[in-house]
Parts: C-alpha cells; sequence; structure tokens
C-alpha cells in the first residue's frame, strides 16, 4: 500500500470509527449471528494476490460487523464494561503507527517512563499508599498469576523457581473469588487441592474468623499459607472483602496479600469510597484494570506491587542479546511479568487520565453509580423483582420474584435473561448466588446514559409481563 | 471529547502516522535520551481538569517522540524485527475503535471465527501439517509457557492442575535456546534444575544425540522427561535444530515436543525454505511471531498445537458468570490460554494477508533473505571481519577480527557496535557465541532496501577504521 493510500484509507476508517461512535444504537448489542454462520463465508485458502483494501473494508463490514458485539453501545449492562473512549483510540492509532515493543528500557525509554510516571499517578488517584509500584500487564488473570508466582517464591524463600516446586503450599479466597484464582492456583503448580474456598457472609464478603481458621488447620498440618487473595468487588456480585481484617492475619501468619480490584478499583477514584482501601497497607499486591472502568481500550491491567525486588526475583531472565549499557540505572519493565515482548500501553491510559482528567473521570464513575441505585430502587419498588446482593458500586444484581420456589424462580429468570437480550437494545449477563439464578444489570459503559438504563428497566418488565402471560 | 473533535484529532492522528512512515528516515534508530529525562518531564500528579487533545498531541511530540526507540525505521537491524504495515495499523484502528473484549464466542463471535480461519490459513501458509489448531497469543514467551504447562499436565495426568506438582519432570533445549524457555520452566514450577541444556554443533543446532542420552540418562535416575523445546531460528544466530531427529526422540519417549519458530517461522512462507519443517508431524506444538516477520502490529503470536484437547484441558474454567447458552457448539478462547480477556487480533493479520496475498508476503520475506546474503558477500571479502554462524534467514552474525586475542577483540566490536548505534543512522545489537562478542545485523524491517543495508555496511566498515586509529 502507498503511503497515500494509507493516509486515505486512515482518514476513512477514522471516519468509519467516528460514524460508529454516533450510530452504534442501531446494531443489536449482542450478535445475532448462528455458530458457524462467519466462518462458513470465510474463504478456505489465503489469497495468494494482494486483495485491494477497498474489498477488505467492504467485507469488514459485511461479514465481520454482523458478528460483533459491541460492547461500546450504552445499552451494555453486561459481565463488567470494557469502556474504550476517544482519547484512548487516539493513543492506541499513535501506538499502533510507531509500533515500538517495549521489553526493556533501550527498546523505547519513553513507554518505560511514562508507564513508571503514568501508573504512579494511578496509585495517587485510587489511594494506594506511597510506595507501591506500578506495571501494566495486559489482564487480571496475567496479574494474579504474577502474585501467585512472587507469593510462591517468597513462600519457598525463591527455591521453587530453582528447584521446582515442593507441594504443601495453599492459597485462599472467597467462594465468590474469580475464576483465574483457580486458574493461576493451577498454571502455577499449587493444585487445586491447596485453594481454600472461604465462605462467605450475607453481602458475599469473605468472613476473616473463617480465614484464620482455615489458615491455622493447614499450619497444623505442617502446610504453609502461601497467598490469600482478597477481592474488592466480585465478579458476581460485587462484594468487598474486608481488607484491613484480612490484612492483619496475612501479616500474623507472613502470607502474601494479593487484591483483586479488577473492577472495583476504579470506585476509588472517588472519595466517598476509599474506605474501600481501608487497610491497604498490609497488601502485598493489588490489580484494577483501566481496560473496564476507566475508559481506557482493552488491554490495559494495573498491577502494583509493595516490594518490586520479590517480583522481579521471581521473574528476571539475563540472556546476553537483552543486555544494554543502562541496565544498571534503568527499569526494565520484562522483568515485571510473564511476557518478554511488551506494547506501548501506557499511551492511552496517560491519554485517558489528561484528556478528561481525575475530575473528569471521577464525574464518569459517581454518574454509573448514581444509575445504578436509582435502578436499584426501582427493582425494590417493584412487587415481583428484589434486589439480591449490595449495590456498593454500579452492579445492581436482582431477580424476578414470582414466589414461586427457587427451581422454578431459576428457570423464569433465565427465560427473562434470554428475552431481555433478544430485544437487541440492551445486553445482560447473568450469575448465581447460594444456588440462585441472578441477573447482573452492569452499569458503566462511557456512554449510558439515565434514558439508556430507564429503557432496559422498561425491558425487563415488559418481558417479564410477557413471560408471564406466555 | 465531542465526536466531531475525535473525528478531527483521528484525522490528524492518521496524517500524523503517515508523516511518520514518510519520515522515519530524519530521526535517530536509537532514542538517545538519557535515563529519567522523559519522566523529569512529566507531572508529578495527574491533572485534575481534562486538558485539551491539542496539548496532549503537542507533549506526545515534545515529551514522549524523543524517548521513542524506531522500530519501523528501516536502519533497524536489531534483535529480531517488529514489523507493522498500513493494512495492520487499520485494523488495529477498527479494533480499537469497536473495543471488543473477545474473551468468548458470545462476546463477539466473528473475532473467533476469523482467528479461526486465519489462522488456518497461516498453517497453510507455512506448511504446518493439516489437524493443528491456531489461537493468538500476546508473544512467544506465553505460548511456551502454555506448552509448557500442556506438557506438565499431560505428562502428570492431568493430576498437577488438581493436587499441585510433583516434581521430577524434566525439559531439554539447546543451549542456544530462547530465555523465555528458562523462564517458562520456572513459572510452571517445573524448576531450573530440571531444565537440560543439550551441547549443539558447530552451527548451533541442537545435537539429538545428545539430547538422547540426556533423556536416557533422566529416566535411569526415575525421572520423567516431560517436553522438548526445539528452535527453528534461535535468537542470538538463527541457529535450526533437527526437528526429524528430535521428533523421533520424543515419540520413543512420549515427551512433548514444542517448536519455537518465534521468528524462523515467517520463513517457512518460502517454498525453498520449507525444508525447516521437515517432521513437523511429530511435534505437539509450535509457535511462531506474525509480529516479528509477517507484518503484523505486536503483538500477534501464532500458536498451533496438535490437540486442542490438551490445551483445553490444561486451562478450562467454568464459572457460572461466563456460560453461554452457545457453549456446546462454539470454540470459547478463552480455554485456549493464561488470560481470560482477549483484544481481536485476528483483524490485523486477516489485513495483512489479504492487503499483501501470500505472494506479496513471499516476496518480501525473500527479499530480505537476498539482503542477508548480500550483506554476509561484504563481510566474507572484507579481511577485517568475519561471519561467526551460518544465516539461513536474514541475520548475519558477524565481527570484526583484525588478528588480536578473543578478549581484546570483544572489548573491541563491543566499543564498534557503539560507535555504529551511535549514528543514528542504524541499530544493531549483539550476542555472545562460545564467548565470543558478535554483531547481529537482523534484516527484515518491512521498508528496508538494499541502500540502508549498503550504508549500515559503509558505518560499519568506516566505525572499525575510526577504531584502529584511535
Amino acid at each position: 500500500m502507498e503511503n497515500k493510500d494509507f493516509r486515505e484509507f486512515g482518514h476513512r476508517v477514522v471516519d468509519w470509527v467516528a460514524d460508529y461512535f454516533e450510530n452504534i444504537e442501531k446494531y443489536a448489542v449482542l450478535s445475532r449471528v448462528k455458530p458457524g454462520a462467519i466462518k462458513a463465508r470465510l474463504p478456505l485458502k489465503p489469497p495468494a494476490q494482494g486483495e485491494s483494501m477497498e474489498s477488505i473494508l467492504a467485507d469488514f463490514e459485511d461479514i465481520v460487523l454482523p458478528g460483533i458485539t459491541h460492547w461500546q453501545h450504552p445499552g451494555w449492562f453486561g459481565y463488567f464494561p470494557a469502556n474504550n473512549s476517544p482519547a484512548s483510540v487516539l493513543a492506541e492509532i499513535l501506538t499502533a503507527g510507531i509500533g515500538a515493543q517495549c521489553m526493556v528500557w533501550q527498546t523505547s525509554p519513553a513507554a518505560t517512563e511514562l508507564e513508571d510516571r503514568v501508573l504512579d499517578w494511578l496509585r495517587q488517584m485510587i489511594g494506594l499508599p506511597e510506595g507501591f509500584a506500578g506495571v501494566i500487564q495486559d489482564t487480571a488473570s496475567t496479574a494474579t498469576l504474577c502474585a501467585l508466582l512472587s507469593a510462591r517464591e517468597k513462600a519457598t524463600g525463591f527455591t521453587s523457581n530453582e528447584h521446582g516446586f515442593a507441594s504443601g503450599l495453599t492459597v485462599y479466597a472467597s467462594d465468590q473469588a474469580h475464576s483465574s484464582i483457580e486458574k493461576g492456583v493451577k498454571m502455577a503448580g499449587y493444585g487445586r487441592d491447596q485453594l481454600r474456598m472461604i465462605p462467605t457472609d450475607d453481602t458475599y464478603a469473605m468472613i476473616p474468623e473463617k480465614l484464620e481458621e482455615a489458615i491455622a488447620e493447614d499450619e497444623k498440618k505442617g502446610l504453609k499459607p502461601a497467598c490469600v487473595v482478597a477481592t474488592i468487588g466480585t465478579t458476581s456480585s460485587t462484594a468487598v472483602d474486608p481488607l484491613a481484617a484480612i490484612g492483619r492475619i496475612c501479616r500474623l501468619h507472613d502470607t502474601w496479600l494479593h487484591v483483586d480490584a479488577a473492577y472495583g478499583g476504579s470506585a476509588c477514584l472517588l472519595a466517598e469510597m476509599r474506605w474501600l482501601l481501608e487497610g491497604a497497607e498490609l497488601m502485598d499486591s493489588f490489580v484494577m484494570n483501566p481496560h473496564k472502568w476507566l475508559f481506557t481500550n482493552f488491554d490495559c491491567s494495573a498491577y502494583f506491587v509493595k516490594d518490586p525486588g520479590l517480583l522481579i526475583r521471581t521473574f528476571e531472565i539475563h540472556p546476553e542479546y537483552l543486555k544494554t549499557g543502562a541496565d544498571a540505572h534503568v527499569k526494565n519493565y520484562r522483568d515485571w511479568g510473564i511476557q518478554l515482548g511488551r506494547r506501548f500501553r501506557a499511551l492511552k491510559l496517560w491519554f485517558v487520565v489528561r484528556s478528561y482528567g481525575t475530575e473528569g473521570l471521577q464525574a464518569l464513575i459517581r454518574e454509573h453509580i448514581r444509575l445504578s441505585r436509582l435502578f436499584r430502587r426501582w427493582v425494590e419498588e417493584h412487587p415481583m423483582f428484589e434486589p439480591m446482593a449490595p449495590t456498593p458500586f454500579s452492579l445492581v444484581c436482582f431477580r424476578f420474584n414470582g414466589g414461586k420456589d427457587d427451581a422454578a424462580l431459576n428457570a423464569f429468570n433465565k427465560d427473562l435473561l434470554e428475552r431481555v437480550n433478544a430485544s437487541g437494545r440492551v445486553f445482560l449477563t447473568h450469575t448465581t448466588l447460594r444456588g440462585r439464578y441472578v441477573l447482573r444489570m452492569a452499569i458503566g459503559q462511557r456512554t449510558t446514559r439515565e434514558r439508556h438504563v430507564r429503557e432496559a428497566w422498561e425491558i425487563i418488565v415488559r418481558s417479564a409481563e410477557a413471560l408471564l402471560k406466555a
């Protein structure tokens, strides 16, 4: 492609994205294609000769677009959000154009130093204690695996890396914790048997006394409690584990405390939510995802550690072909995680923070929380619906409750969710809480306004009424 | 930011990238900033109020750009390339704009099905046997960790995931293998003690007889050989381990064979290089990086496995909040690797393959190989320089050899590299081979032409002459 063609198609593609932002409500939120339908339209063999950008873009619209589920739609209430924003997209264009691979300082000093600075901004913005050092990971799954590996090494005096992994190390998380913890426990070699799912209270928060009991019991058996993962904002219901109480137990038993605030961390930008971090000084590591609820393109996950030395010692490698003259004076983020190669992800976070300012970001997050309380009130006031968990952030867990038994209600709510999503106007997902099927209304898409939340509620009520009549 | 502003700045940013492509030779390849210089110019605190895009972009040019090392410069001969291309950047803009998180089929069916199809295109393009299934990973480090984890699970009958990791599993790679293998062996819990570095021959390729001996010795000790990592194109000198011979040993001992072709895999697009894959039917897994030498923006690493069931069984998780109605009928790539969240990376690979066509890609790769042979001839014909390893791909390992002893030559070549890179016109990196300091001339940047290679050679010769006089 000639550079003049890149320029021309670049403008067209930017215009396409701008149009997409403007017209996004015309699409059904959830893609309606059937399994295999897209693949069936793609040739079995790659083209021998290059095709025109014209025809590639036409196929993008014709074949790919119908198979896109629109995460940036204001009717997106599923899972958690994965927000982008105009400033973030602009940064992604520059990142792609520069195409730097930022594994060590020398391979782009600005990438390392901007990451260093912007993560310290983020640390201040959410009120993490001074001294925590940040690094961008691709996802919270990766960050949590890093924590589990560091905890393993610390608990074994850094001998696992060298000699292999002696079993007998245990990990603790609430019975509401994210699946990435189980996955990480498996990958890091602890074994699922060594993961203790600690019971939760009525708010689905970990009960510290139960954690204490489990640790004591394991120690009595000669096992070594290596890591506790506390969650600020669980995936099912955004429950908040009591950080300070858990942290004190961890210090007592010399156990690594990792905090999963992948979604909830963004709320810590608000002074009124800062209670979430009481006890933060007791943490060893902490992860939050700007790509969820901080308007920064996926992927961008911020991992903070109290002692970077433990992280680096877990991951460092020193092959000759990666040595540079600057190594003694700089950070080489390649040793702060699993991957060697690294994108320049700090740029988009910098663009976002500067473009919104902390007050602009706070206003958006505060509005999402306000909308979730409004939605919750509608649920509470309706005779046939009920909330199913507290709403500390911007997720409302609720269900239709027409008075039948739980099994029938589970089936009804499952049908209800399908019918609601079939509207194409909104997209919600579900979970189960204590065996009960629960709808999750996650409000956090950048462009979601009160009218979208109201429309969602109307669709939900209408769908329930229609189902009752059916 | 209003959408009209996004449109306007989007055009400006695209124009910036197009200008950058046109003027890239005006920049010094390697950033010249001193450690800490960029960070010192970034405010200690995030802005409270949003700033204008005007001022953010001005700071991008003023503060960030001087700290960028220009991987897309035609004078880039360092490490390996990390290419982008116009079509790939266009796809990245769309990916960023759509902002879909592609963890399961439902969250964007087109992302899953396009990835499925395009990786099968790639499989055909490089001549991998039928039946290998592909998935995009972020980097080869991650793909190799996946292989080591699958191998661990297979060797223990999938009990490590459940009960933790019994030691006694061994891993084998050549003494030239990439650092990500040592790192993966540590992370997966094997322990560095269990990694055997198999000696290499004069071409720096693994000696199969030595592998056989090491495995036999371990088995005699009651250890279980779990995984062999063979390399097609080592990082130091692009050596090629003999796949067929190694594969036969692996089958005999029921050992997982993972092939690291992160860089070399792209050469398999050429019929004349297809010998590299002799024995490919004996592999269990294979990784190549389209983000290195296939003109696809970082990150995009293609991981192929013979039996996806073993991969999925290693990584699968089934939390309620991720279940969808389509699960029985579709691929959910979340279970094909470490991360849960996934970018829509298949789009850029699709754009690249379609925009160049296989013949267009072959022509570029073939030209890079031709240029490396040309450069090698200059090295061979010069009385004071010598090649230091074979050149099967497009990397030339060489050094100045003025007849002194190795210690003095090592120091001289180190100085030479510094002087060459200080020119700002080119960037090379180094390695050591059998204790000798070696310069690596890696030719593979998309825009590199013969004149850039010739200029590099002139700078190298001139710099050596100047050093001799100094």
